[in-house]
């Protein structure tokens, strides 16, 4: 792997160890802080402290005691210092609002990153929930 | 708007245009030739002719019918000729795999574009229904 390909990585690794100990501010210093990200439900966050914020409140509740792992890390250069990473994950050991465990949810998580001098920042993401067995979702 | 602004969200508006007119050469011309796609059923496809063969089977089908409103077209640029434009969508006239008319559906559309001598090429697309009334989806 190139080391550009290797920092990528592990800044999109680093997505998943921040949510695993539920350190918000480590997960939200991988962002930009004019990033945006929309969750698997649509929710669109403009800014690193609306990213914080938003995640606080689900680590504080049904992510409290969650995993994610992340795999299958495929990294694009469209240019020099713009670096397109898509992975899949798992999230186990989430619960409902009302604290009910929950089977496991599987997805496929967008990141674009910048190169700067302090190295590479999610600038935005876009997450997105695998429904198995259909070529769209019929509402 | 600047005439980048301008370039990119001309494309964007094609996107739902080609759709509209179910004209999968159309579509599949706005993307790259190693563009990837994420559809908001997590499936991953990769490249323009995949991108293309995907579509087909869905607007000969469910989507046949189907109208696609994008709104709120929102276009950053990260670098010179680099584009994240992300927008809003709300999809009127699918129907389920057994042909029964189904409610509007809302999300959001996030795209990657590249300036070549030829223009604004997408080169990433993936998309997120929107699940309202929720912080994530707790499946």
């Amino acid at each position: 792997m190139s080391d550009a390909v290797t920092d990528v990585t592990q800044v999109v690794r680093a997505f998943a160890e921040c949510w695993n100990r539920h350190d918000m501010d480590a997960f939200s210093a991988l962002f930009a802080p004019d990033a945006e990200f929309v969750n698997v439900v649509g929710l669109w966050w403009r800014g690193r402290q609306e990213i914080k914020s938003a995640h606080e409140v689900t680590h504080a509740t049904m992510f409290k005691n969650s995993r994610l792992t992340i795999s299958d890390v495929s990294v694009r250069f469209p240019v020099v210092n713009i670096a397109i990473a898509r992975s899949r994950w798992v999230l186990e050991g989430h619960v409902s609002p009302e604290g009910s465990p929950l089977p496991a949810r599987h997805g496929v998580l967008l990141n674009v990153l910048t190169k700067t001098s302090g190295g590479w920042s999610i600038i935005d993401s876009q997450n997105t929930d695998i429904i198995e067995g259909t070529l769209s979702r019929p509402q």
